[in-house]
């Protein structure tokens, strides 16, 4: 309850690590693929009893150990990283991608371990799910994904299958542009809702749930293979592809100075600024759902 | 609208980088000691148009090229970053002190840039004020507090006046210890709400939120003088400082292997656990208010 | 900015009769069918400085004034209350569509408004449009729909054209189950997004705008006339219909004792209860999408 | 799971009233003074699987059938409702205190029953503690308050010991102000943080709580006897009780035409209206705590 690698006692981090390595023991010796450290417990309530930057430090090193124990019994899966805000305690150190990434290049372990997103999580930290995958894949970092939701305005996790085509196809479309999961994939962490007694519910969930991801898929590979949304974003950016400047800030070949001289010689880019054309890019987006 | 550093045209990005030459020349020229990039323009609204991963390099090498910049002219002011997670755009990318500090310590920033919280957007990105200080000087990074404070309920940014001392001590006893700003301070970036229309409104606010802030000030400095929750936070790590486990662990100096064989001759942590006493923590700092 | 009907000036409240009269007025030679009163004003900042009891009575007034004046001049359009939670105001009176049938029962006027549900406005309020809809629907109130919605996430109006077909069709269904609008419609009380800066971008938003609805609209058609979620449904309840006991509660011929003495007589109801099935009247819902 | 006095079988509705039935009469034989309903089931998770209007009405049944029960038996204790908004279904028909007058206006039992207000669950339904308890009292129908806490960041009871004297003194000036609870009282449905583990936890969080509400007591009652706010607020609604024109309006006395007239022959108000002065009232207020 006080947490597991940010426990007070040291004694807790010792058996923390020791079921741990257990486990990751277990994993290597089943054939398993990857291993997730879900940060649920790792937080706290109250900064009136909490040494937040002592706590944050031994998460690192807890999570550096494991990174020499994986190394130490050859277990070649991944290792994942679950975000995850709050409840039990209200703050926790593994809030969304952006903090647990800060974690991982913090303690340079970027190349060590991928993020797991739980779309519920994603949505209890303030972001869309769609948002945290786009970033965890941004970083080079997405590497498994919970298909449980919750409800934006809900406060707790509630994890629900997912049933939403349309979000469906805006995650698969990430997964697709960055080619797949190398040794995740999609975990449903779901459960039913409390009043779904019936022994067929459970199937008629993961139905609904898989359903709505292949449903998903499909109109994600659509989307990509017309390429329409594709080329209008590349068209918006297409300065930083096709100009001398562009390709300067590219680079980084460029300094305040040359650009404030070219911003001289320059007409203000606010007279010729396209549209966003965000309407017209949800219009073409809801064609292949 | 498009943002400046994460702009979608290269023009906007060269007219924003003279600009942020000039002003920060016009700092230097002035004698100031300071320097926030204030995020609030650099985000997006949907993904339907937007290359977030291309956006968030523009917003690195732009930061980056600042730092080249504020040496090249031989300013020795503090460059800061401002979290601020939203509006006008939905998602932002500096959402919030680990969000900023992510970008730091990706591109090797984090010695460069130190961050200006602000109280209003700390509780729009989901955590309290005093969270994002703590987390900022535990990563060394705290520069500068805006002392204006949102409403936990409402969503957007009302930039009131600091009126509660109870909020204000927590936030000063953060300060105290770090040892102050070296080259920040606290900043009324604070309004009148729409219907103070007399003249005195102004000052009435000014008084109240220093006289918060002093009120906090006094209420720190007294808890700290009396020593009475330190001494109770730093018993509740006692056995990270005060064993040879706990010491092992701070210094690295273990592994998984070492840590089950320590776990295997010792009884399980759980039955000597002390208690969190979140509720005696707090009636001992209700005492200073 | 005090409100108008509920402005702690008593001229304000004359100034907002003159200006309603007049509108309403105007509304009437003009051939117009509705008249919305639209709360955004009418709330408090803080209970500092407000009198809540007393702006509440004022705004009843006004609004039988109002009803007294309609009738004068011989208007038979239908008076609309808008609910709007905040913003500008931290707490406004038609906060959401509950609040605002509570002034209209407390005050004898149910029979003389309707009420106007904005989804963007529903979701501020911590509820979702279907609810809100539905919520109105089932008290006879529910007279036009405002079709913008904002992001469950952001906390303030971001009035967007609806581009979800899956809320379409859950509101459409409401509409087509009680019936239409005698006397309301469908309002884009919608803008483009702040980047959308192009004269086409109008056209694309009104067209997916009006497209999502009509696509609700085809579906939830649909999924009416096959009838298997309302035949779902209905069988979920049917003991009230069907037997005794549920017809002597639906017509309240009943008591606890003549209550108790049933359930003395009859096995405990938990070992029959049929599941809620949440998730196959999900699938169900998914086919007509 | 699917309600008591909602749920979609008649069979459940009849256990509930014999269940609430024997409760009552146990607490008249006790002596109780106060029976609530605490409306934490009867809601909804999805409208796809319930008909929300008969299930309203199923509620509106039950508390009147409950009425009679009361003065069968002869129990003259007070009836209060408890409004809770979500958890553990997502939408639940007693969300806030004006959710639950509309109920009470809408099937006359308005004199039947007061509001039984939690402060955590006022949190949760987007409110603040100190609006939900006026609310009840401008409606007559406050009686009795759980002094419990949340947090306004995390959207489930956390169920905390109060520990804020400038809110406890906000929710002190209301109970004064409408002369205390006939048959009502302070009612501590707090739990310790699950991480509180010693026997003195329990002590310590009473200890905090009663002094906590005692130190808003105190506060508060310095602050009426004071008169400074009560006075400012009273001047700002001045017109309403000092002039002809705010009189009439009080009595309803008037109609759109009369004060469109006395708009005319007026200066428009906006050039003398008097600044609200918020900032001003937060300063005197905080000198009582």
């Amino acid at each position: 309850m006080h947490g597991a690698a940010t426990s007070p006692d040291a004694g807790v981090f010792a058996f923390a690590a020791a079921q741990v390595k257990k486990a990751m023991e277990a994993t290597l010796a089943l054939g398993g693929q990857g291993f997730v450290f879900w940060g649920g417990r790792e937080g706290y309530q109250s900064l009136r009893n909490t040494d937040m930057a002592q706590e944050m430090n031994h998460q690192a090193t807890f999570m550096s150990l494991a990174v020499d124990h994986k190394k130490e019994i050859g277990f070649d899966g991944v290792l994942l990283v679950e975000p995850k805000p709050q409840e039990p305690t209200k703050h926790q150190y593994d809030w969304d991608v952006a903090t647990s990434a800060l974690t991982l290049y913090r303690h340079g372990l970027q190349e060590e371990y991928k993020i797991n997103v739980e779309c519920n999580h994603a949505t209890l930290s303030g972001h869309t799910c769609e948002h945290e995958v786009e970033l965890a894949s941004s970083l080079g970092l997405w590497g498994n994904l919970d298909v449980n939701v919750g409800d934006a305005q809900t406060g707790w996790d509630t994890d629900q299958f997912h049933m939403d085509p349309k979000e469906a196809a805006a995650l698969m479309r990430v997964l697709l542009r960055q080619g797949g999961f190398p040794q995740g994939g999609l975990n449903f962490d779901a459960k039913l809702r409390r009043e779904s007694t019936d022994v067929l519910d459970i199937f008629y969930a993961h139905i609904g749930g898989m359903d709505t991801m292949a449903r998903g898929l499909l109109a994600a590979a659509e989307a990509l293979a017309d390429g329409r949304l594709e080329a209008f974003v590349a068209e918006r950016y297409r300065t930083f592809a096709a100009t001398e400047l562009g390709r300067a800030i590219e680079e980084r070949r460029t300094s305040f100075a040359a650009l404030e001289a070219h911003a001289l010689r320059s007409p203000d880019p606010v007279h010729s600024l396209a549209s966003g054309q965000q309407e017209k890019a949800e219009i073409i987006a809801a064609q292949y759902q």
